[in-house]
């Protein structure tokens, strides 16, 4: 479907184009411009509230600075919608996030504009001071960088680190941010409130006018803006604004907040902004899913809410023909509170993933027992940590690519002391259409090498609930669960719990010539190819594991006395992980076997479908059916499967 | 050598018996504590300045609070010597950091004392707050939760994380900021300035004065210290000091600056701040090496100074009989110069260990080129990355226990984006003295699970030359370089420097029956193994790997098909490893040897030498010799082997 772009739009196809317009056009090439993302979004689905928001902020710095020579870097990259559709990707557009497609997130593959690659948070202070760095020492002083973080994205502690070194450099650097006091959910925490204050202080306000003033003069008369700023500075600003303001006491210069959706005032002031030099911070206002009332209104919903009706407002849903599988997510979200009822010292913390994670469950109904501690990986995790010194049992949920974010947590200050932390890392293996920075692929790998730590992956709902069960008996040390985004396979998933013996595996069924043994949900596809291969009269053994570690043993000695063809299959790396557990126990227990090791492979995967993705990594349902084939050396009719996922 | 006690201190062998003194000796009883402090460390080594920074604040908090019931967290814990000292490990402290002896840390299973495990830095706040919250749930009214942090941890992002956390909850949380202006080396950043701001301001000054006034005044008369607190805050406070303060900022109450060492005035905030519920943080000035001049005058040297006179403050030094190999540490900091010279492109980066690492010297030499960007590991690796993208070549040195830290940097920032960054991770393998927290014993494991990234450890210094060398050349992605603490093993190690082909390995010496593979410095033992079976006709091959990642397949298909016996010797974690590595090499191309794989095990190893760790776990000379000997099932005469670290 081919979707229009308003009259100034579809002549623009870089920002040379747009710096062609007067400044008068810049509100209507803004309008367009947000009509444009709402028309693609409601039809392709993808991320939709964040661009929406800084629409203008994206048109007037596309306007005003010359990049892509001068650096702009989006943190997190989710609202880099406008930005991609400025800057030569207009016509691709409706591939974003799918296969082979547009990336969601800004790539520095895709575009020389995309300065920096994102997805995860709070890294674009320290990725544009890097670059200012190396601007100043390489003497391009017109080179400007600049750094968009959002007020969510600000309470990542990386981006405290990197504005603590920026405030002793002279780099050419402007943070802006975007302050929308949204994360995908409300922006929580001190920082938020802080931030809320300076712009409706008054006294505040009241400098903020007599500095702007002073600004809008200098543009106005041509005087030199440097040297104004610095006499203001040195008069009230010095006196009352560097006491007054955290960034100011990081020695960023600060000004704002102004309105992120005047576009006009917006081109302005970042004109001027380019005249002063060093460090400095732009405080913009702005609401997430700015221009469509429905995504302003309820702003987590709309943070990327699928294909919608443009004109009503109602978002698509496939109305199923019989009962669904859950998704995982919503398993745990009331498997917590179950739990919880029952054990008083089950508590829930998640770094700003309460509706992604479905903790906001409980903290809905146990408010003083469940915890959105920001976006603040680290902080989780220790938090967590103390909760367990004090006989909690903190149930900490994580997607597996943000857990990279606390691995020194895990191991100084949960495992080290062998406290009893349960860690949910969701959205293990592919993520799908978020791609490369969001896939869980390497969580196997960097858990297992830690000691005092149990590392586990439920094959169905039914094991999720189980292992949440196991997790929160007493014990000591971490208790790591693993599973994907995305939906189950069993529509009837309530089953009543139990315990399961930590480190047995499971048979899913016995067979002969082979053994495939399985961790996680990707079970499932053995099941579905066990199916097809028995009409063949081939029926490989199945064994879903369950623990990667500690490892069944005892399951492997009788895998490897039994069988000399065996596959191990992961939606992980497989450097490192599941297969390599496996490997291991062969040659420290002296067995021999042919072993075919499936999951994702040494290389970076980009984004698509997560079955997309796995059948190019060959451990889809096809993939594995080959591979027993091959091993087998028999070959059957083809028949491709039916979608699973 | 026994070491008196004061005639106090001797008294004291718990903070029950500190709490029997009247206030008067407080003084008395700090300057015992310091004496000892010295007397013990003049003779036995060990972390001094930090401890003796502190003194006062110790005894302090010990005498005002309920510990251990009232929680106690030091930071990073080097200054937490005074606190083992009053809490019952007196008659230990001479085992300070030896096999089996007294952790150097704060550590729970030593002590119910120490309420926390620590050793990296900045994890205090986050989990006080776990246990305060833990209280505030179980209605643990009068618990105190208290977190002694550092000015140089604080640069620390998931100390901003927690207190942006804190500032939105009730707990019961004191933050004691001890500001010395130091890490181990000077604290850099705009943090410190700003420390400095607000301690040097006559402004703040003088709200700080009639704070304290009112506050003593409270003691003094028995008024309520909560009303009285809050009518303060309603007042000036609120309309100054939250303005004015960073902290405040945060939502956190801010109190001070103080002397850190009066210990009466210390006693008697404390006293007063129990009173006052919320989160809260106390600013306290201290000296680093308070009390011994030599150590107040360069504290950077008299951090850890090893053994000394304490009289005439002579450091002891070993005179070797002949030349001795450098310190790896001190060949990275004079080759990166040396590389530096002749590429322009190079810069270094270091979280706050220049003198650590040794990059100071470059610091020296080339001060646009070479950073501390303080304790800040993942901010060092993005910062890295952004340099990256400018065509820079940064070398980010960061110990390798410490860039578990950065982990999610690594993957997202430098080797998704297959950006051309160094890592020079130091302390590879066993720490030594420093024990648990800090060995580097997952490095391996968590790096080469990574796409786009060369994972390499230098047998000696000729080596680690070579490969600093190669990481420089044009090339696409990250290059890490693992080395250990401390000797290596050639006296002149000056060589000219030459290219390593990537991903190749060299034979160190050709063999029979049984080959070593080894990664990294422990190859020189085999060296030595080799010389001492040969007396007995046994002559094992030993490869140089030098590479995990890409692991030399070449070699490896000459090693299997040559050889059925195998051993991988490595100073890292076995779970996931180089030598898990080398077994799923030989699952993926079907070979079948017996392995037998040496490192470090699947649990917590505590601190001791080098070798006595190497030892316990197998893979020193001896363990290497019986691995080979069993292997081989032969027996030779006994012999031990000398100490080669």
């Amino acid at each position: 479907m081919f979707i229009e772009p308003g009259e100034l739009l579809k002549n623009i196809n870089n920002p040379d184009d747009l710096k062609k317009l007067p400044k008068s056009e810049l509100t209507k090439i803004s309008q367009e411009l947000r009509q444009y993302i709402i028309d693609c979004v409601s039809v392709y689905g993808g991320h939709f509230g964040a661009s929406l928001g800084v629409v203008e902020l994206t048109v007037a710095l596309h306007y005003v600075y010359n990049t892509p020579d001068d650096q702009l870097i989006w943190d997190v990259g989710h609202q880099a919608y406008g930005h991609k559709i400025l800057t030569g990707r207009k016509d691709l557009f409706h591939s974003n996030r799918t296969y082979k497609g547009l990336s969601g997130f800004p790539k520095r593959k895709e575009s020389e504009y995309d300065a920096f690659g994102v997805g995860h948070s709070s890294t674009s202070i320290s990725a544009a001071l890097g670059m200012a760095v190396a601007s100043e020492y390489k003497n391009e002083k017109d080179r400007q960088h600049i750094a968009v973080i959002g007020d969510g994205a600000l309470t990542g502690g990386m981006a405290f680190e990197a504005m603590n070194h920026a405030g002793v450099t002279n780099s050419n650097m402007l943070i802006i941010l975007n302050d929308n006091c949204m994360a995908i959910d409300p922006n929580v925490g001190a920082l938020k409130d802080y931030l809320t204050d300076i712009t409706t202080s008054k006294t505040y306000n009241k400098f903020r006018d007599d500095i702007w003033n002073t600004l809008g003069k200098i543009s106005k008369f041509g005087v030199n803006a440097q040297e104004i700023a610095s006499k203001v500075e040195a008069s009230t600003k010095s006196f009352f604004l560097k006491q007054s303001n955290l960034f100011e006491s990081l020695n960023l210069r600060y000004f704002g907040p102004i309105d992120g959706h005047d576009v006009d005032h917006l081109a302005t002031v970042l004109e001027d902004l380019k005249d002063i030099p060093g460090p400095k911070i732009l405080h913009v206002l702005t609401t997430k899913g700015k221009g469509f009332a429905l995504a302003e209104k309820d702003q987590t919903k709309w943070h990327a809410p699928g294909t919608f009706d443009k004109v009503t407002g109602e978002i698509h849903k496939t109305v199923p023909e019989k009962p669904e599988p859950p998704k995982y997510q919503h398993v745990f979200g009331k498997t917590i509170i179950e739990l919880a009822k029952k054990n008083d010292k089950i508590m829930g913390i998640t770094p700003a993933m309460p509706s992604g994670s479905s903790l906001n469950l409980m903290m809905e109904e146990m408010p003083d027992r469940a915890f959105d501690v920001g976006i603040a990986e680290q902080h989780a995790v220790t938090f967590s940590a103390g909760l367990a010194t004090q006989g909690m049992v903190p149930f900490c949920n994580i997607y597996s690519t943000f857990m990279q974010r606390a691995y020194d947590q895990v191991i100084h200050d949960v495992c080290l002391q062998n406290l009893h932390v349960v860690f949910c890392l969701d959205r293990a293996g592919f993520a799908g259409a978020d791609g490369a920075t969001h896939h869980g692929a390497y969580d196997i790998a960097y858990m297992r090498s830690i000691p005092n730590i149990v590392v586990s992956a439920p094959m169905n709902e039914e094991e999720l609930r189980n292992m949440m069960y196991t997790a929160q008996l007493p014990q000591k040390g971490a208790f790591c669960i693993r599973y994907p985004r995305g939906k189950g396979v069993m529509p009837e998933w309530q089953t009543p719990m139990q315990e399961i013996e930590i480190g047995k595996g499971r048979k899913v069924c016995d067979g002969e010539e082979i053994a495939v043994l399985t961790i996680g949900h990707i079970g499932n596809y053995v099941t579905d190819v066990r199916k097809e291969l028995s009409q063949h009269d081939i029926n490989p053994a199945h064994f879903d594991m369950r623990f990667a570690k500690p490892i069944d043993e005892e399951m492997l000695h009788e895998v490897f006395s039994k069988f000399d063809k065996i596959i191990t299959v992961e939606d992980g790396c497989l450097m490192g992980g599941f297969g390599s557990a496996v490997v291991e126990f062969m040659a420290d227990n002296g067995y021999s076997a042919k072993i075919k090791r499936l999951g994702i492979p040494d290389r970076v995967v980009e984004h698509g479908s997560q079955l997309e993705l796995q059948r190019e990594c060959g451990f889809d349902q096809e993939g594995i059916k080959n591979t027993i084939l091959n091993m087998l050396e028999k070959k059957i009719e083809k028949k491709p499967f039916a979608q699973l996922v």
